[in-house]
């Protein structure tokens, strides 16, 4: 069902090109609703939350208040079963554990003539974390982007979800608890986009938006982008699998289907040097498509932009995979660092046999928001980098700018800014 | 002419918090616009480009090439007078040298059940440098887009600058070829930014774009976002000047001129404690401005968005500076490290009297690309982080595979996807 391509055929390229630049999302055209809906909670606050509450989820404030109290999420917690309960805590460990590396250290220095240099980073002030209702709500989703902010020393972390007629998923409720979120409203759409940014009455406004969401949501996100910070626009997920013959088809099957079965427009794609291991993987992806609960999903997926790559040797599908620069990648290769060190675009990299992309949605300890839709070639998944921000320092006496000034004004004055040129003369007595 | 503000007033807090969300700039809408003229970029490539650039450069590539020739530079360069030419290398060589230390480290280790975790960074492979031209187009620009750029190791970087009647400024030319730049094209607007993003059959599209533009080019960069990284939208400039009593009341005019000549949007603001000081630089402001030839433009932002806000004591300026977050912050006093260890949001701190902001905008070695409008609450300065990415790294053999699938497993069902349960079981034998 999924479409080939062999890299030996005349028409490779143009195929493969072809292939890269299919749109796999429909942009629904949302903006000036949500521009309609951020105003009127800019404007009325509360009771416009109050409002679209009311109308999209069913929900009234005068009887389930919008904010999510301490009783409600430990009752929640209740709910979970125990095994999920320790699954989530030790996700959570884990993801702290690794992203405490990626805290970046401050770097003050004096270069050489005495001019003090450097970069010193600070948490950001606030946060508010996205997260979908329905069955795109994910927990371990709410683990990947809360621990990296309470890692990065953001003090006040505030998750906004919708509720449909004022539920919320427990396991969600729990692993916010455990991800140590301060503040929980049950709104969601762009009007909660939209008090995040601005704040309401009860909601103090924060400084980033971070999280998934829908077609709304996304259009809200970059609406109000420069008011606040936000993260990538998150595109449906993709996976591709390098893989060598000597691999279980039954396993490089149940890789692709774990991609396939997110989102219709999610992407699974296959690059291997054997036919036979390519055929037997593909008949592999029918059987088991019989049997999973989200199969219509995963059908479609597979069948609308599934790809199977046949290359001659193993060495070729580097560049192929640099220019696919997909969001995941597994090598299921017996030496994958050969391969490894060609990669330069790619949102993560899942090496050897053992190591099925789905342990780094969970529990591997990297984050698994990662850049898709080719965005690997520019950006990186969440790290606890998108959390704190850097303040450059410039420090010199009276020394150091008598020793930079009169390249300073030559270059001030040659685009033709007075005042800069002023700025640095009128301290050594000069003209300028 | 500027506003004043007295912290100890009983309508201060009203009076700041309004001043904080003064706009200092009117957005056109000039979506329409710029989208049909990407889509024809898109559409008809090189053709597109020599239609706009005859329709709004008053240029014929048929005459005067796209592509800039290594002869045209050398000629610029040579026009370029020694003294501006030896500033510019000074300029490169420091921001080379600090922008060095910026280069982040792979981290590729085991934990403590012998899972490999790892984050491995690589050059963004092309990045386009948008240059606007008329008296915005700034060579020390350049120098800050593209020397970083270089640094990360970046192998394409590609320019584009538009050329009223086929002119381009010699100094940007120098700069660029100081800074390594690959291509450069006369080409501007938001034809220049599709091109880049999408490709002509001249130029080969890059993977990101930076630099500063009009409305047009920020709208493009806006529109292509996601086919392509961007850098931040850049809003106006502005500068915090935090003094005791004991400055030179001209030097502090001279750095709040500074800012004001930029851009009638641009923002100047004083923090003191002393009422004599703060009237004495607001006399000094007014005397300056009469020799300024873009007085017209300073004036405007002075009396426009110029503000005087006195404090009780320097420790009460630390969170109104917070609550600003400026772009550029002087901390002009004699303990500046008192004040500096409370600041948490500044683009840039500059510090002490021997420090003038102008010197970071040329020759200090930092970037003078920082987060303006109060966005560095969420947002730092261009370094070298906006030229590589991050690949994250996993790698478990069947040991720890089998230690955390259990896990896995937990989630992946209580999240109701099958086949992300089934690609970790299937490995272990397990039934999921």
């Amino acid at each position: 069902m999924a479409v080939w391509l062999d890299k030996a055929s005349d028409d490779f390229e143009a195929r493969f090109a072809a292939f890269l630049t299919t749109k796999r999302e429909v942009s629904e055209d949302v903006n000036a609703v949500v521009k309609t809906i951020i105003d009127d909670v800019r404007t009325r606050g509360d009771a416009a939350l109050a409002d679209y509450s009311r109308k999209f989820d069913g929900l009234d404030f005068a009887l389930t208040p919008m904010r999510v109290t301490t009783e409600e999420i430990d009752a929640a917690e209740a709910e979970v079963s125990p095994e999920v309960l320790d699954a989530l805590r030790l996700a959570a460990t884990r993801i702290e554990k690794h992203h405490a590396r990626q805290m970046p250290k401050d770097d003050i220095y004096e270069d050489a003539i005495g001019v003090g240099l450097g970069s010193r980073w600070t948490a950001i002030d606030a946060v508010g974390l996205y997260v979908p209702g329905g069955t795109a709500s994910y927990p371990s989703s709410v683990l990947m982007n809360a621990v990296p902010a309470r890692v990065a020393g953001v003090p006040r972390v505030v998750m906004v979800v919708p509720a449909l007629a004022g539920a919320i998923n427990p396991t969600v409720l729990a692993a916010a608890k455990i991800a140590g979120v301060n503040e929980i409203y049950r709104i969601g759409g762009a009007q909660a986009v939209a008090a995040l940014a601005y704040g309401t009455e009860s909601i103090a406004p924060v400084a980033k938006i971070v999280g998934p969401g829908n077609a709304y949501v996304a259009a809200a996100k970059r609406q109000v982008f420069g008011t606040v910070g936000i993260d990538m626009i998150a595109g449906p997920s993709e996976v591709l699998v390098i893989a060598d013959a000597d691999n279980n088809p039954d396993w490089l099957a149940a890789d692709l289907l774990a991609q396939a079965e997110h989102d219709r427009g999610a992407q699974s794609i296959l690059i291997t040097d054997s036919v036979e291991l390519a055929k037997a993987v593909e008949a592999a992806v029918e059987r088991q498509l019989k049997t999973l609960s989200r199969s219509e999903t995963a059908t479609a997926s597979w069948k609308d932009f599934g790809a199977i790559i046949i290359v001659p040797d193993l060495a070729a599908s580097v560049p192929l995979a640099n220019r696919i620069a997909a969001e995941h990648l597994e090598l299921a290769v017996a030496d994958p660092d050969a391969l490894m060190a060609g990669i330069r675009n790619a949102g993560a990299i899942f090496i050897g046999r053992h190591t099925p992309e789905v342990i780094g949605d969970y529990v591997g300890g990297s984050n698994h928001v990662l850049p898709t839709a080719r965005s690997a070639r520019f950006s990186s998944g969440l790290s606890v980098l998108d959390f704190v921000k850097r303040t450059s320092i410039l420090r010199l006496g009276a020394e150091q700018l008598k020793q930079l000034a009169p390249a300073a004004i030559a270059l001030a004055k040659s685009e033709g800014l007075d005042a800069h040129a002023r700025s640095v003369a009128i301290r050594l007595n000069l003209e300028s």
